[in-house]
């Protein structure tokens, strides 16, 4: 039995900085610039052309946020590690480790981790998608006439 | 922010018993009998329509195992906790918490847990599929010709 060479299972390097796996590379989670967010990365576990779906790790780093966005295709995720909060909707939500979120449809959302810890978290999408929209100066107010929401949205 | 209902998040119950999410049935592995396997259980996470996939989570007790068996689909798998070994085509290796397994079509695999700790993992695979295959005397002789074969797919 060897440890060290696979055809079929890549494994988990827990002694590394980077949160990854072997054999699977550390993206930039946009092309900055593109959108708001802060200290997220990406990384694509499978893309099966059968499946039609990617699985992708999302880490958001302490302090962090992903993009506030919408979008026509839905996510399903799991937390896999850390804690922070989720924005879907107009739900604002704590969040740690194998809790599950779906975002549906066209619906706002946004991943933060929290001050002191890391958000890792899992989420398929499917591999055709629409690209995400960013919120009108027009949405932004209309988010923020809620406190919690306005708090929620801090950049 | 009210953390007892929500429209889009499941928590997950760590204080439970069985390995759990708010509002995932536990459901049996497969119908006993129906193939050989030992301390199984199964929850669907996501099926979106528009993935055309299903995301499952699969626990094998200490000392358990999944069938032996193979199929014309593929398996996406993630390890969320613990550890044990899993057999796929002519490997066997030890896996334990955030290892990645793929399982190609038509290849032999079997999961099986410690005996002194669980194997929980997800599956991801195509909400339409073939029904899987058990291996016939041939085949369990041309496996067990292998003597880490043989000890892998003790019963």
């Amino acid at each position: 039995m060897d440890l060290q060479e696979s055809a079929y299972t890549r494994s988990f390097r827990p002694d590394d900085e980077a949160f990854g796996w072997d054999g699977v590379e550390v993206l930039a989670y946009k092309v900055d610039g593109s959108a708001p967010f802060r200290a997220v990365t990406r990384q694509v576990l499978f893309e099966e052309a059968e499946h039609g779906c990617q699985l992708r790790y999302f880490e958001v780093s302490p302090g962090g946020h992903t993009t506030l966005e919408r979008h026509q295709h839905v996510h399903a995720v799991l937390i896999l590690r850390g804690r922070g909060s989720v924005l879907i909707g107009s739900e604002v939500r704590e969040i740690g480790e194998h809790d599950l979120c779906s975002v549906p449809p066209l619906t706002w959302h946004q991943f933060r981790a929290a001050d002191d810890a890391p958000l890792g978290f899992l989420c398929l999408v499917s591999s055709e998608r629409d690209r995400p929209q960013l919120p009108s100066d027009e949405d932004l107010a209309a988010l923020r006439a809620d406190p919690a929401m306005a708090q929620a949205i801090r950049t």
